[in-house]
């Protein structure tokens, strides 16, 4: 037993292949999601089933509502972009939502006992949102030895490991499916569309959607949530 | 007008008396209150009344549940420490809440447009708590402006202000009663009491309430607070 890790679990693509890559490594897992009001909650569902499906030890949900915030398409009534083609930070951006989410990791990793966070920030097939970047997440780690009485104390070391970082979305995949991950339960999309019959699809469209699809693609395999 | 400013309000001594200084500089105020699940929930009215008094341009109070987190005498049914002496950081420290509530505080700031994020912080009389240092302010500035979009495109940069940080308790009270605070519409006691005639009274023997005892003996005025 290499011990215990607090998991950021979103439900998306990437947080799913962490969890499975922190898993192979032998840690127990301790899955972290959030219920911000995100648009996309669908998210939530399928953070459960990765979480059940990787047999973690426990799943917590914290929630609080971004909206009171703002200043995000995907916490207001801004529209997601489609088919975007700028090299901005695009309106997707929700300000500081990595630093919060690692602060309730870190308090859960303090809390619990555990010095090793993960993360599936990428930087490589990615939106360029700033909380994603090497240079961020070294910053943060530095911030959280300091911040907390277990660090200062000096009866652990928190890291925050980030193993997707310099992965395109292809080498993300392959690595999962090497692993035995199930795409089918995890979701994407930041603008989940209604349909009649099969209740939510995904738009295809937005910067989510399109890393997926390339990656898909560029892995030589099928998405098996195109079928939906 | 120099601006705008978040700042971080409790409702206890310190952070109204910060509120009163950050507008006493010209701020306008945006408070920002954490309804977390606290034993000592009185201070959330406290707060209310403090960003009243204040004027403040708006008061925002995000809600999540720290109990689900655990760690803390202030979360849990662990016991609030009487009376304390000793050298270690007591129980009644809460994991990585000020790096969460500065995360908030963040996003907030980004949100609105805002760079100066104020904060309580104080690490003369205080119970110890490493997010109270400046190594740890400093730290988690440096972070802020490698974490959001705002900061990363130059639009702003973000300064954590922590006035109160070299203050004994009883230079933070004579502060406070110079710029006309009315420190009965704060709250300090991390355990209040139920009496049967005039509904909560302050404990007199955490830390928190013995801070503030010795600090309004130490400036040598009477704590409207102390004929409850």
């Amino acid at each position: 037993m290499i011990g215990r890790a607090v998991v950021l679990l979103s439900g998306g693509l990437d947080s799913a292949t962490v969890a499975a890559i922190a898993k192979s490594e032998g840690y127990d897992i301790y899955a972290l999601s959030f219920d911000y009001a995100q648009r996309h909650r669908i998210e939530l569902e399928s953070a459960k089933r990765v979480a059940e499906y990787l047999n973690v030890k426990e799943h917590l949900v914290i929630k609080f509502d971004l909206r009171q915030i703002g200043g995000s398409a995907l916490t207001s009534d801004i529209e997601v972009p489609k088919n975007l083609n700028s090299s901005s930070i695009p309106v997707t951006y929700v300000p500081a939502r990595n630093t919060i989410f690692l602060s309730f990791a870190l308090a859960w990793a303090e809390a619990l006992g555990v010095g090793d966070i993960f993360i599936g920030a990428n930087a490589v097939d990615y939106s360029g949102y700033p909380d994603c970047r090497p240079e961020y997440l070294n910053a943060y780690e530095n911030m959280a030895n300091l911040a907390t009485k277990a660090a200062v104390e000096g009866q652990m070391k928190f890291r925050v490991r980030a193993p997707l970082l310099n992965l395109t979305k292809a080498e993300i995949i392959k690595k999962g499916l090497e692993l035995g991950l199930d795409y089918s339960l995890t979701w994407s999309c930041y603008d989940p569309q209604q349909t009649d019959d099969i209740g939510l699809s995904p738009c295809g469209k937005c910067d989510s959607c399109r890393f997926r699809i390339k990656g898909f693609q560029a892995a030589g395999v099928n998405d098996p949530l195109s079928n939906r």
